[in-house]
């Protein structure tokens, strides 16, 4: 078991394309979106991944990941019942940390999320110019959660 | 992706027990009971495996195991929201065919069932002695909807 810890922000502008040191293709959905025990199915590329994440305490949250075949991960997300999310995944190295910018497509085209996974919960770092509206912790920007880039806008 | 094809039964005796040449113990419990998408842990002996369930078709069912880290398992053990099953699986090798024999323990002591996984649903085999009556199909007896010993007596 790891323990994530990250923050979430909104991204305003594009300048992290022109930044990104490397990108991926994901492919994501939940077999269980139920809060306090999600269980994600992810496409990486050519890779994939089976996650469950407990509960959040605070910022912090327990997380299980697995690597399966990627065969069995295109059958698992058949399984999932709501939408599967596409995103583009790019790489940014900014005074040091490693930020995960999401561009996500389909339904969710229009939004875009930076997220940081630090160490713990004191540790400060400086945010690099793309990046717009802290939403750590908000639900309604959780992956487990989105649906459509409209359901999305009042919470933008 | 495996297909999990097998024919259940209730236990009417303990003849098993002269005949189980192996046991383990079992325990086990559920991230996700949802219906053709149930995420189970389990512990058996010292090793563990998470194992996602689809929808059944016919006897068929899709089934996707992973073996775990058995740290890892006690964790995921803690997230799951119903009860944690505890039960002894003994084998019996009654002509050839191999039997899985669950004694259920806890809140389910009492309940005793009799697996055997096949190859096709056309298979043919001989029942050994201890079996009853059969209950492949009945959902009541999916270990992803067994409770307590009490509300299960209606079924027996």
């Amino acid at each position: 078991m790891a323990t994530e810890i990250e923050h979430k922000y909104l991204v305003t502008d594009y300048s992290y394309q022109s930044m990104a040191t490397e990108s991926h293709e994901i492919v994501q959905g939940y077999i269980s979106r139920e809060s306090g025990r999600t269980v994600r199915v992810r496409t990486v590329d050519n890779t994939a991944f089976l996650t469950i994440k407990g509960a959040c305490k605070g910022m912090s949250r327990p997380e299980f990941e697995y690597n399966i075949p990627i065969d069995d991960a295109r059958q698992l997300l058949k399984l999932c019942p709501g939408p599967v999310i596409t995103k583009t995944r790019s790489i940014v190295i900014y005074e040091g940390e490693r930020w995960e910018i999401d561009t996500f497509h389909g339904q969710l085209e229009g939004l875009v999320t930076a997220e940081l996974e630090v160490p713990n919960e004191n540790h400060t770092f400086n945010l690099p110019p793309f990046v717009g509206r802290e939403v750590t912790g908000d639900h309604r920007f959780a992956n487990s959660q989105l649906t459509t880039y409209d359901a999305l806008k009042p919470a933008l």
